[in-house]
């Protein structure tokens, strides 16, 4: 049987394992930051449609521009932004991946401040870059100084902030945001994935683009619009990010259903973003709920809690899978990953850790 | 206002262009050798049907192994394939940049026989490999002499053969592909995206599978199939070459909606193919037409036909498209390429080039 090691695979890629969390049935599924929530029947009919139309012609290949769907997230967005400085690809994963190609790739370094979204890693090794990472402070937030110090330690081509930050939940000021773009003379990637959890006031790095070229505000309809499954990142920024992107992005690279189905969603955006508030009070539930059990839940942005205080993650996480729940052990000691569920999904998690609980620390 | 040198690409990809044929709406689209017939109202309710089963739970990540799709790939095939054997992509570009970032990326060296298909340089420069080519004989074919003195001069990590080649339509002997395998250490990529174009009797690379762990086949739904806009290319090869790629592979690359869409139209895969016959006979018929006109068309096994002894290659192109007929300047001189289109579409064209015909050579 000929095994992996025996093929002439990339020397940089031997002995690595595929990235991948668990895929297995559970009754509450809380482990990757999904919405809980089914997509709206009323919306549901509207995407069917949209793509019922598209499926006469779909022996054409798809408008290479999906021109249509760059209006309506441009539209969505708002912030003046117009349809040139939006683009779109099959998740965010794919939206980093092409971003890295042009402004990465071999002997070009990527700086990222860890904990954060573990894919990164993985995506700049992909394009044969240098991956460096910089500290958060210890409630995991980046600080202008933190920014700065970094970057003009490690010189980037390309610097990812991610925030809200996976897999702590952190925000970040704008203020770090402008420090970090004053300090680089690459490009600097605002990863909003789960920009629409975040708190009433907390700011979006979007007001910053007016006059930075260089800066690039990368969002995901998998979250908010509860569509992981139809593969829907985008970004906006200049238009000339965009027409960068276009020298690596593959043609013909987001399919017609594809872009029949995010632009359906798009025009329903108030009813697929419906859940949204009902899930930011579920994620503060947690937060407030795990603290009286004696944890320390870090502050949470996002729809999901990085829960502090620990003693045995991986017991926790054994103990949730007993009782049918599936959460995320992200390997950072003293802690587990939580997405914000249902009420329901949210109840049974929280008795279930009530049963589970030996605080480290009260 | 900002140019794309302002911005700190790579330098490699300083002055270049993106891949990509016009899209414009013409009467005769027969430039980018789409499958000219409608997917079957028949398997469209089919593909509704699957894709509307899959809406309330989109939002959720999809498979992320898209194991349904495999064992129906793997059926489809046949040649006892088993469903480890098989992998899919968005589209045989996204296969065949999974497949070169694993077995190519930063200091390796990918050969390809020219001319033939215009991405291969592009997706090996955007993985950073070099790209080599090898000359095919004056007939565009490459026989298993070529193939070995090409593979032992440029010793090449990752050697791509087309077949049937595009743009030309040339088929390839399995003694050439057994040549190029034996003589390289390397992986063989044999992409077959007009496999089941080519006329009866000739082989497919799927038949050297067993016991060749380099070897990997490569198809494509968007032509045969009629799927263009559904993006879906996959893969034959070792169980171990599906993990190697599963090392590069973004994490749910496959939407819910492309694999219920394709797994639907697999389903059907009877109906769907049905128009390849007729497709089939006007590639036939363009050869013989075109030769009556006074042309060199090249033998094609694939589903467009290369027109040589073409004086002024631009000025047909310009004719065609006063009379609405989009037809493909691939760079080769003296040459035109066009797709076989529908009965109706074909003799459009062929009336045309009768009008605008000035033959190099009688």
């Amino acid at each position: 049987m000929t095994q992996l090691d025996d093929l002439p695979i990339r020397d940089d890629l031997r002995g690595l394992s595929p990235y991948g969390a668990p895929q297995q049935p559970v009754r509450v599924a809380i482990n990757v930051n999904e919405n809980p929530y089914h997509v709206p029947e009323v919306v549901a009919h509207r995407i069917v449609e949209a793509i019922a139309r598209e499926l006469p012609g779909l022996n054409r290949y798809p408008d290479r521009e999906f021109t249509a769907l760059r209006e309506k997230l441009a539209s969505y967005l708002g912030h003046d932004l117009t349809p040139d400085q939006l683009w779109a690809a099959n998740g965010s994963n794919e939206i980093m991946q092409q971003l890295l190609q042009v402004f990465a790739g071999p002997g070009r370094r990527v700086l990222s401040f860890s904990p954060s979204y573990s894919m990164y890693p993985l995506l700049t090794r992909g394009v044969g870059s240098e991956f460096v990472t910089a500290s958060r402070d210890d409630r995991f937030a980046v600080t202008p100084e933190l920014a700065r110090e970094a970057i003009e330690r490690e010189q980037p081509d390309v610097t990812i902030l991610c925030t809200p930050n996976n897999p702590t939940g952190t925000g970040m000021s704008l203020e770090t945001i402008e420090a970090a773009y004053a300090a680089t003379t690459g490009v600097l990637i605002v990863d909003e994935a789960y920009a629409e959890f975040r708190h009433d006031g907390e700011p979006s790095a979007l007001e910053l683009l007016p006059g930075r070229e260089r800066l690039v505000v990368s969002r995901t309809m998998s979250k908010a619009f509860a569509f992981a499954g139809v593969r829907v990142g985008y970004f906006a920024a200049a238009p000339v990010v965009a027409d960068a992107v276009r020298l690596v992005r593959l043609p013909y690279h987001l399919s017609a259903l594809t872009q029949a189905a995010a632009g359906a969603a798009l025009d329903c955006a108030d009813v697929m973003l419906g859940q949204v508030e009902a899930i930011r009070v579920q994620r503060d539930r947690i937060v407030e709920e795990v603290t009286a059990l004696g944890y320390a839940p870090y502050p949470s942005e996002a729809n999901f809690v990085l829960i502090g205080g620990v003693d045995d993650p991986r017991a926790i996480f054994e103990g949730m899978l007993e009782r049918d729940i599936l959460i995320r052990d992200v390997g950072l000691p003293g802690t587990v990953r939580v997405s914000a569920g249902t009420e329901e999904e949210t109840s049974a998690f929280l008795a279930a850790l009530a049963e589970l609980s030996r605080p480290a620390t009260a």
